[in-house]
């Protein structure tokens, strides 16, 4: 087994997706954390090299002199791969650099703060002949490789209607106005870009709809809102959606559902049979059919497939969560690195969300707000 | 105790919702079945009446006739109302009838075949000083009551949002083609009317939304569709809702939701808390707060306000179902004719849904397909 | 139809368990409330009376009076049967009486007061050639006969254990001590007998077991408790069971739980299938396999028997519960009244509880508190 | 951050339980597996360490090797601690041996194979002054940790009631027959000791009791059963307990109930309030009161207390699994070990399962076969 050498950008103390990333990282023992740009602030950055075991000399002061000392090391020491786990706004910057100075990269999502910036990125990435790897990382559920194998499989026969939701509530009140930091910068649209809540979860929301159903989305009707007081981003809305192959559906996100804390659910009914999957509990997938009583599948338990199954990590009945969903994207991007180091060809589809992925999300944020901006008129999202 | 006295149209042998009427009548000891126009054909009509226990000179061969020979019945034996659970095409004509005449009236949902017709019968109730009330049967849960009491009362602050389902799977294939009577009237527009899904369920989720929100839903943009072949009309719908005060909703509805039975289900978040309910389990409500855990109501269990402990019949942890909800229309309904029969005026705001229900619901069917016909552009609910 | 005339003991103004009866009588409309003997103070029995539409010359004084008088009413005007609903020592005197003064029987549980009794009625009820039946009515719900029938059938290979729960919290503090007339009884041996909640709740745990799985409770191991200050009989009890072919159980009962309400539940392990069913969610029922995922059953659902959607009033999705169970338990048993009246033969098995479901239910009192007194030592219940 | 080195006993390719302990290990970042004596087969040992990117020099061909190389080492290369993940029989032998000779250890559960060997343990700690884990994994979940704080803290009040189960169905058919290693040594008394199901999963369903309540079980009084034909040891039991402080309580245990996967579950009934949890839905903890609605707790949710927060890894929602309720045992014994290292003395009562915990199990082991094989007579556990 060769083990990867991973830098981060971003990710110092206190931050929240940047502790995820590393943990997720380390569950199948294939990545070591060597160096890392943790914070804007040096003083910051070496606290939080320490913190994690990394050498004061590779706490880095910015994703510049990362990349730049870095590949000044000698093959087999230096990193192999960047992890991005910065905000929005500092997604594009350091991807483009590093793929351009031959670093792989995994990047947390939306891809980036702009449509513009993505498209950039997707020239970028192609040139590069690096893997590219974007963090939506509820793809990663065994129950949702099942969901998606079973539409794959024709199980549900003819795809009529998803109903996706994804809800939250830790922005029921002026949380952004406290020392939540988190807070501070999705409410701003110099960090997060034109979407709130449609970045932050809705890209969740698209991603695993055209993850599970195989399908595109082709258009959407938007009715965002701001309920917070002087909040310029939604933090709320309700989309119609039109998919590929006359398949309808709604969406509904929000992050001032109140009492909500991490709701994603997607159902998607079919002309045989049905699915539906909730993130909180993570390990059922049920299914319902035309004249057999519902079911309900477990990770690697009785009736599911090889396929879902390959996606586990201990028997079932053994609760998996979030970290491992997690760690799978993760998995499979150092597989991907691994066979690339050895010479083989990028994978056309790999196994994990790529730069693709990143310009559906984009084009989802961009066709929403397009269609908020026009009283909720149907918007398409191009092709990319 | 007065007892009522009934007289039915429809509901012969193998009606599904005329049972439930007579069921739903029965539970309280407050009617009696007298008489009925059970079905257009006179030898059913009278199998049904025997089967029943109605005397045979009162299974009349129609409505016309029940009316006008009941009415010659002295009072103390002649029926005291009327309860309509034809298809919809037949539901104007018996209750304008029965009004006109001196009779009170309960009548399944929608009100009216069109828009036009429910406007006439809110003329012809207000001018008969009759009681009417519409089945609109949810609305009869205690969980429901206990619901819409806690937004009164503002513990779930300013209401911000509503997310709403109706999901069937019953009309996923072509049942209409089969012997299902139900299914081949509910698809046929001279007996249903301009809805379908939207008529049967969607009307039923509207009513749901502003009886639980205490809010009007003002605009709708919908997203109609017809999956089975040759059908006309709607079987599943996704639609925007606005509602008073700043209110966003989103509505799912379907009949062709594979393996789903009668999912109706509301969600509703405020600035304090939020709730959530679900049809198939009646028996629990759950709320959400900012800052406590979530909690589980049950019908006259802990933390319950009276006046929706009111509602059960048995202790809590005792289930009651769809039966007991319908029952607590009909007791009401027998209640406010008992109070008006006693000479009391009729109450501006009766405890059981009124013709005004009845227009807001054509007028939500109506507006629904206007939307659908103009791409999902926004249409308003007209006032009444 | 028939319907019959139902005289009714106990169960005046403020019972629980008498308005239970009345409405799961009314619920299929067989069953017209002719007298009753409604309580021990004249008075109560008149109010009673007049509130439940009875005429007031058949309000009696007493069982006694009400069996004689209505014995010298002509035929098809006297009650047809008597509905026992008062406390457990009042359960063996009337019941006895009305058999051998020609009256059907439907009485509450446990059947009497003690053992000895029961015997008594058993032999009582055989020379009568009257219909006796005792309102198990948890083996009344829809979900409850699948189970069985899947037993019956085989679906679940050999049976091998058995954990079945019946959890209440209304007794875990004083209200004995309070207004509440139902706990006062409760606790006193005078009035249940020498089991508290082993009489009320247990025997429908120990029934429920022996309907479901088809075996009998051969022995028991029980440890009893009485947790609440200066209470003789058991509040509280954990029991081992071996039932017949080497199935192995266990049952917890209990009225101390604190915040349950009315938790009824059963899970039977067979080889090749389990079942698990919960009362407070009366309408799933969950099937567990070898080698394919779990599945959940609902009353007229997909998969479901003809046999056991025979008990269904309403269709899929529409929850039935406590009063339509109970409800079912009434039908039957008219049924079978009917059927006899018509000149044919008693039943060998009728579709309900019968004495000798009576009997065990004494047997399973008695033998687990014979068990108690002895440490736990293994006890068992005598064959009938 | 001082990262620990781990050498592993047993955990060869195809290992569950050591594929578990390892994942564990690396979650929080506190550990790097630097040695092991993988496999009593040289060669397998050796295929170990080259997939677990182990050195070859440091795959050993035996513990007593390991042991002894590793101590030769110099300080800050060699190994800190020993997990022991072999079957039950092999326990004992290797935490001596790594005891005596330095290093701390943590080892799979039950502590030993038997008793004596226990007893044996127990003083062979006390005298090495090195720490000893023993994992207990569940008592790992932050909604276990909630739990018996909120007992700890008398929000139930008086504890009077605990009914656990533990119950999976692998063994419902003859798997030891077939190629499942687990199997054939769970079921065979040289390799597992004097229990089956009890060593195996008992002794995790006593240990949670245990902890979540602070109480200890004085006595059982066990049904134990072997439905797999020829199976020496039990399979399957039913146990009823009594506690200290006139608790009671049951347990019902099951490696042949058809169709679970791993329900260990919880539910503990106070006077003033009650809590139940369910591993398999680790990430809600129910909470039922005297005179408020039911409450779900969530990791980090609302209402938690901050001592159990502290044990989640991710915000409210994100849930949390089996690898991580195990990592935090590794996790509070690394700190443990670290401080113990820095010169402090050995905690009293240190935050993870000790060898006191392990001693409990044993005795329960003991006392539940010694009450079998007497007819289910009670039993006391000794004291330790």
């Amino acid at each position: 087994m060769k083990k990867l050498k991973m830098g981060m950008v971003g990710g110092g103390k206190g931050s929240f997706i940047g502790d995820v990333h590393r943990r997720a990282s380390r569950i199948d023992g294939m990545v070591d954390l060597v160096c890392g740009a943790f914070s804007s602030d040096p003083q910051r950055s070496l606290e939080s090299a320490e913190e994690l075991g990394v050498a004061p000399e590779r706490a880095y002061k910015s994703f510049e002199e990362m990349i730049t000392k870095e590949k000044e090391l000698p093959e087999g020491e230096r990193m192999d791969f960047v992890s991005i786990v910065t905000p929005n706004h500092m997604h594009f910057p350091p991807a483009k650099l590093a793929l351009e100075n031959g670093f792989h990269v995994i990047c947390d999502k939306p891809v980036t703060l702009t449509l513009d910036e993505a498209f950039d990125l997707q020239k970028v990435v192609k040139k590069s002949g690096k893997v590219f790897a974007l963090t939506h990382n509820y793809t990663g559920y065994p129950m949702v490789k099942q969901a998606r194998l079973m539409i794959q499989n024709g199980e549900l026969g003819e795809i009529r209607k998803v109903v996706v939701q994804y809800l939250q509530g830790w922005l029921s009140t002026a949380v952004e106005e406290t020392e939540n930091k988190q807070a501070s910068w999705r409410v701003d649209p110099k960090k997060s870009g034109i979407g709130g809540a449609l970045g932050d979860i809705g890209t969740h929301a698209e991603n695993l709809t055209e993850y599970i159903t195989g399908k595109k989305i082709e258009k959407v009707a938007a009715d965002l809102s701001s309920f917070g007081a002087g909040r310029v981003l939604d933090d709320d809305g309700n989309i119609l959606l039109r998919l590929e192959g006359n398949t309808k559906g709604c969406m509904t996100i929000s992050q001032i559902a109140t009492g909500e804390e991490n709701n994603l659910g997607i159902r998607v009914y079919g002309s045989k049979g049905s699915i539906a999957w909730y993130q909180e509990n993570p390990n059922e997938l049920t299914a319902y059919w035309l004249d057999k009583p519902k079911q309900i599948y477990t990770p690697g338990g009785n009736g599911t497939y090889e396929e879902s199954t390959a996606y586990t990590r201990v028997p079932p009945g053994h609760p998996e969560g979030y970290l491992e969903g997690f760690a799978t994207i993760y998995r499979s991007f150092v597989k991907e690195v691994v066979s690339v180091m050895e010479g083989n060809a990028i994978s056309e589809r790999p196994d994990f969300p790529t730069i693709h992925d990143g310009l559906r999300g984009m084009q989802f944020i961009y066709a929403s707000v397009a269609s908020n901006d026009n009283n909720a008129a149907w918007v398409s999202l191009k092709e990319d």
